[in-house]
């Protein structure tokens, strides 16, 4: 079947951008509103410029490269993702959902086709969390999350305020950040995980995203030499955390579904060979699509915990650290990603975002749906992150054809 | 019951000691080799010239102070431990059994008592550990498993060459390291445990050091990003290696006794909250007084990591670090320490040193016995490590008995 987008030309647009602040094994490195960056929201803008649509910044740096509509007065239909990275990071998170949108606006134009919306194309500052944390502080300001003054104050791990560096490199623009009206948002992304490719499918219909419950959890036991204190008189925070990281593993497993519980950080006082841990400290990330189940699996790991804590005579602290409700997509849209899939004929399936995504924060002003590709071996934040031309090519025709339904809607 | 030492000499004696490189918080830092360690050891010569010995430093550094005996031809009955400390050191380990033995000769002084072996006082170089490592070099040179060439070459944290340090401080000594002849070796020491605390003891009976088997564990799971990727589908390295570490803790349980079995030490990677971990690094520490039992322990411990590795799909690496092999005090001196205790009507039990000293090193050599007193809740390597001056004059009167018993047998 033929698409109504050119994969070809998507391809090479991804792998110009790859080429702006490459990494040192094939990935990418465009820390946000670094110089890399700046070279790659140049590189967007020529282009979208190129395509006949005008490029505006907001007060946060989110860019928009607009494409007219017959009634120019109504909201957009907004396509977007990112384009900066992590550190060591890969050449598709973010950038494919972008070029996706660039390519669905050059094909328009190739076809000729006007819309009776307004499109609009986003890059969202920040979103990867890697140089200003937290993430998504682009798309965070726009959906109210932050204040634009709490984004502009954030300062990076190398001491540089937001704010002054969206100046240094250009991008402060004088656009509202919330005052920016959109009848709907789609965000194509590759899937950054194993799914779809385990299962052999070509595009994920993304119903929503997980609620997410992160906690930090401190063991407190008894520093001891580990020669000359017998066993029987210890009381071993490492031991006691163990039994915990596994309580914890069999509890999502148990639940099943889409339960996952990881614990991801650990660290361990005092750190030497031969001294029975005293104090353990780590992570554990609850998620699941279904906040009540959520709220279930939260009850039942602070149960296990405290159980685990008094059977190895240890103290126990379990403080939240964040959290983040369930996200669900508009049905309409999630029913056009799926309808659009099956009219292709690409083998699709209904899936949940693990990972957090620009379009989790903006579902919470604005209809919004998502399309994932697959990634190969699920490995994304890393150089070696990689899809075929041919899954990008799916994607983004899914893009292209929601984008001009809802656009005409 | 009179004891045969001044309990008030010898406490006055650790106080002025403790108080050369005095610690922040009630302890003590004279780090092997430093300032303060000269300081220390100038105060201990001082002192024994003042009791009628000789003091010699051998070629790494240790000390010898020598009193006289009727037949000065034979071997000397040896004391001795270590006067340097952890950086944040206590007041009592080592310090204890050098000045326990002080008092002894003071005693024997006062007392008129002429021995007809000569007796002698040992301060042995770098117990500790803490600023060269390994630790325990000088009585490690006189033992032979350190070469004294290597001894001098080791080079601390700080960029200091050992024998460059000796020189510096004035204690690098003519006599021969290895060419020392002894009759026995006794050392006095803080237990370094809870045991005898919490059976109301005052004197351990040591007959031996603890074998030990150190490791190194590497876990090769699969990074994944926490979210999207289901939990069916993980090969998560940190629940592999929990899974361990609760399997090393209930092998030392059931095999019970003496065995002791640590993890020091665990470091996860990536090392990222929202990261399922790919990869976990471990040490192990296994202890049993009965090398016999420690071979078993070595091969129940790899046979349960690699049973874990297989149920958790990841891969395993297991290297040894270190050994050190059980040691077996010399019966005859085991048996006058515990005979000595009872005299004096003092409660004690016989133990197993579940720590290092260089009284475990000299065993190679030399029929060797030590005699623990309790300390305050186990704790030590810590400013405040403590010792009742009761149970120092009581540790110091065993001493006396022993070594008189002994340099007149």
């Amino acid at each position: 079947m033929d698409l109504p987008i050119s994969q070809r030309r998507l391809w090479a647009s991804l792998m110009e951008m790859a080429s702006i602040g490459p990494g040192d094994s094939g990935g990418s490195c465009r820390l946000a509103l670094s110089d890399e960056d700046r070279a790659g929201r140049d590189r967007f803008a020529s282009w979208c410029r190129d395509a006949g649509c005008e490029v505006i910044a907001d007060q946060v740096g989110n860019l928009f490269a607009k494409r007219r509509g017959r009634q120019s007065n109504l909201p957009p239909v907004v396509m977007g993702s990112h384009l900066d990275t992590q550190p060591s990071g890969g050449r598709f998170d973010g950038v494919f959902g972008v070029l996706a949108g660039l390519e669905v606006l050059r094909s328009l134009n190739d076809q000729g086709i006007d819309t009776l919306r307004p499109l609009e194309l986003a890059v969202w500052t920040n979103e990867e969390g890697a140089r200003f944390s937290p993430p998504m502080l682009g798309s965070g300001a726009f959906s109210g999350v932050f204040s634009q003054k709490q984004v502009l104050d954030t300062v990076s791990q190398d001491g540089a305020r937001l704010g002054d560096e969206l100046r240094r490199i250009g991008y402060a623009g004088s656009a509202s950040t919330t005052d920016h009206p959109m009848t709907a948002y789609l965000e194509a992304h590759i899937e950054q995980g194993p799914v779809l490719e385990a299962e052999g499918l070509e595009i994920g219909v993304v119903t929503g995203a997980q609620g997410q419950r992160w906690f930090e959890v401190t063991v407190t036991g008894q520093e001891a030499h580990s020669g000359p204190t017998p066993m029987g008189m210890r009381r071993d925070a490492l031991v006691t955390a163990a039994r915990m990281v596994d309580a914890v593993y069999r509890l999502a497993m148990e639940i099943g579904g889409e339960a996952c519980a990881t614990v991801g950080i650990l660290d361990v006082f005092p750190h030497s060979r031969n001294v029975v841990p005293g104090r353990v400290w780590f992570t554990v990330d609850l998620r699941h699509p279904d906040d009540l189940v959520l709220g279930r699996m939260e009850s039942q790991f602070r149960a296990c915990l405290a159980e685990q804590a008094t059977l190895g005579g240890c103290g126990l602290d379990i403080s939240p650290f964040w959290s983040f409700p369930a996200t669900h997509f508009a049905p309409v849209l999630v029913d056009r990603v799926e309808r659009a899939a099956g009219s292709f004929g690409f083998r699709h399936r209904r899936i949940v975002s693990g990972a957090g995504h620009d379009a989790v924060y903006v579902a919470r002003r604005i209809p919004t749906a998502m399309i994932f590709i697959p990634c190969i071996d699920g490995i994304s934040h890393n150089q070696s992150e990689a899809i075929t031309a041919g899954d990008a090519g799916h994607g983004a025709a899914v893009l292209h054809a929601v984008a001009l339904a809802t656009a005409n809607a």
